[in-house]
C-alpha cells in the first residue's frame, strides 16, 4: 500500500464509482434509509430502544424487570453468488448466523435463537439440506435455538441454481450490561479482532475484480485457490469478546461490517470523539490486499469498502487495554480514541508503509 | 362447481401436475423439510418448545415465569412478481406482516415486535420506501414494534425491477394462554373467517393461469379488474381472534397458508379427530372460483393449493359456537369436528352444490 496521509470521512466520489461498477447504488441505499427513517418516525413503540440505524433492534420487556431482546435481520450479500456458482452450501449458513451473533453482540447480547429465509426459483432439497445444516451447526456453536424458518420456491424470480439466504436473531441482555458508548473518553484504546476475509461485505466489488475464470486457481498458498479466500467463514467473535469483557471493562463495540471501519466505528462513539487506527498494529487479509491492487482502490475506498482484516472493535480505558488484549490471542492494541473538533472526520486512518 | 363426495388427503398427483406446470415442486419441498427436521433434530436448546412444523417458533425465558416468545419468518411468494410488474408497491408490506401475525396467532400470541429483509437487484429508494411503509402501517396496527430489517442490493441475483421481500415476527403469550389442541373433542364447532382472496399463497399457479395481458382487465365488477383480486391484501385477523377469544373457549386455531384447509387444520387436530367442512355455509372469492375454473382443479387439488374463502379458523365447544360466530360479524360456523378411524383423512371437505 503506497497512500499516506489521513483519511477523511467524507462523500466518497471515487467510491461510489468502483461500486457503480459493480452494479451497487451508495446514494440509493443511503436514500432508501433516509426513506425508512421518515417512515418508522411517525410512530415508535414505546419499549423499543435506540435508533434504528444501530446494528440490532433493542427490545425492553416491560414487566421483566431489566431484560432487554435484541434482533437483528441480515443476509449473505452476494457472497451467495459464488457458494451458488462453485456449488459450495457448507459455509453461507455459518457466514449468516454468525454474521448476526456479531450484529447483537455489540450491545452485549446472548444469542437466544434464529430463524432463517431460503428462497430459490427450483428447490434442491439437497442444497438447501446442506445450506440449513451449517445454520444449525454454528447456532449449535452458540446454544441459540434454530427455531424456524421459511423455504419458498419462486419460480420467475431467481434464475437457475439460484438462491438468496436471510435470517434474524433474537438475543438478550441485561439492560445494565450494555456497554453505554457516552463513556468514551480520549485517551481510551481500542482493541481490535482480526478477520479472516471479506466476512460477507464487498462481494460486489470482488466479483468485479476476480472473474469467475480464476475463482479456482491457486491463491494464498497451501494449494488454497481464490475460491476458498473468497468463501472464508464470517467469524463469531462471541467467546473473544466474552473473553475481554471478563478481563476488562468494555465502553463500546462495533461490528466491521459493510461501510467498514470507516462508517461502522461512529456508531457507537461520541461526538466529541475520534478514532485513529495504525494499521502496522495488524495484518491485511492477502485478498484484501489482492483486491486494493486490482481495483486501485484508494486509502478512502478500501476502509469504506472492506473490513481490512479488522472484523470487529472493543473500546476499552488504556489501563485495561494490556489485560483485554492477553485475554484472547488474536487480540491486536490497534488505534486509540482522541478528542474530535466538529470540524474533523470521527475516523482516522494511518496506512502502513509499504 | 360440480365435484362431489369427500376430499381425501393422500399424496395429490394431480396437484403436483398443476404445480409442476407453474414450476413449483411439491415433492421436493416435502424432501426440503425432512433434510431440516434430520438436521435441526440433532441438537434442540432446552428453551425450545414445539415442533419446527408449527406455524410459529415458540421459546420460554427460563427466569420469566410463563412468559414464553412466539416468532415467524415468512415471505409473501411470488405475489410480489405481479406487484413488481404492475409497480403496486403499497400492499405486499401489509401482506408481509399480517402473514406472519396471523401465523403466531394460532397460538394467542400478541405481535412484540418485526424486522424485514427487501432485496433487490437495483435498489430504487422509492419503490422500497413504498414497500417499508406498508411494513410499518401494518406493525401500528398491531400496536408492534418496526425494530429493524436488511435491505440487500444485489445485482446479479434479482431481474430489473424485482426485488424479494420476507420478515420476522416476535409476539409473546402466557403459557397458559396457549390453545391446548388435545382438548379437543368429537362434536367441537369450526369456526371460520373469511379470506379475502388467494392472501399470499398459489400465485405461481394464478400467474400460470391468468396471463399478464389479462391483469388490467376488469374482473369481479365496480371497476375492479384481476390485478386488484389478486394483489388484494392478506387480512389480520388479530382483532376478530381477540373478539371470539373473548367470548368463547377456543381450543385449537389454523392459519390456512399454502397447504389449504387439507394441511392446515390438521396441524392442531389430535389424531383420533377429524374436521368436516361444509362449503354451503361460506362463499369462495371470485377470484378462486375463476381459477378452479380455468385450472379444472379437482376438490383436492383447490383445497390443498387455495383457502377457498377461508383464512382462520377456530375449535370452539359446540354450545359456545354460536356466541363464538356472533362475537365477528363476518365469522361463521364452516364444520365440526368427528371421532377418526385411523385409516381415514385428517380434513373432508363436502363441496356446495353448483
Amino acid at each position: 500500500m503506497n497512500d499516506s496521509g489521513e483519511v477523511v470521512q467524507a462523500e466518497p466520489a471515487a467510491l461510489r464509482d468502483a461500486y457503480a461498477r459493480a452494479g451497487v447504488d451508495i446514494a440509493a441505499g443511503n436514500a432508501a434509509v433516509a426513506r425508512y427513517r421518515d417512515v418508522t418516525a411517525e410512530w415508535r413503540h414505546p419499549n423499543q430502544l435506540g435508533a434504528i440505524g444501530g446494528f440490532g433492534g433493542l427490545f425492553k420487556l416491560s414487566d421483566d424487570g431489566d431484560r432487554v431482546l435484541v434482533a437483528s435481520t441480515d443476509g449473505v450479500g452476494t457472497k451467495i453468488l459464488i457458494a451458488a456458482e462453485l456449488r459450495r452450501y457448507d459455509t453461507v449458513g455459518a457466514d449468516l448466523v454468525n454474521h448476526c451473533v456479531d450484529d447483537i453482540l455489540v450491545v452485549g447480547a446472548k444469542p437466544l435463537f434464529f430463524l432463517d429465509y431460503f428462497a430459490t426459483g427450483k428447490l434442491d432439497p439437497d442444497v438447501a439440506g446442506v445450506v440449513v445444516a451449517g445454520i444449525a451447526r454454528a447456532c449449535r456453536e452458540h446454544e441459540c435455538a434454530l427455531l424456524g424458518g421459511e423455504t419458498a420456491e419462486m419460480p420467475g424470480l431467481y434464475g437457475p441454481g439460484h438462491f438468496d439466504l436471510a435470517g434474524t436473531i433474537v438475543g438478550s441482555v441485561a439492560g445494565s450490561a450494555i456497554p453505554d458508548s457516552a463513556t468514551v473518553r480520549p485517551g481510551d484504546a481500542i482493541v481490535g479482532l482480526p478477520a479472516v476475509g471479506l466476512h460477507t461485505n464487498g462481494y460486489s466489488l470482488a466479483r468485479a475484480l476476480v472473474g469467475r475464470d480464476e475463482w479456482e486457481r491457486p491463491f494464498g498458498g497451501d494449494g488454497a485457490t481464490f475460491a476458498d479466500a473468497l468463501l472464508a467463514e464470517h467469524p463469531s467473535y462471541y467467546a473473544a469478546v466474552g473473553a475481554i469483557r471478563a478481563a476488562a471493562p468494555v465502553k463500546a463495540m462495533a461490528h466491521i461490517t459493510g461501510g467498514g471501519l470507516l462508517e461502522n466505528v461512529p456508531r457507537t462513539l461520541p461526538a466529541d470523539c475520534r478514532a485513529v487506527f495504525e494499521q502496522a498494529r495488524w495484518t491485511v487479509p492477502a485478498i484484501e490486499v489482492e483486491l486494493v491492487r486490482r481495483g486501485g482502490l484508494s486509502v478512502e475506498e478500501r476502509y469504506r469498502t472492506l473490513n481490512m482484516g479488522i472484523g470487529f472493535t472493543l473500546v476499552v480505558p488504556l489501563g485495561a487495554a494490556e489485560r483485554a488484549k492477553t485475554a484472547w490471542p488474536s487480540a491486536a492494541i490497534v488505534g486509540w480514541v482522541e478528542a474530535r473538533r466538529p470540524d474533523e472526520p470521527q475516523v482516522v486512518v494511518h496506512p502502513a508503509r509499504d
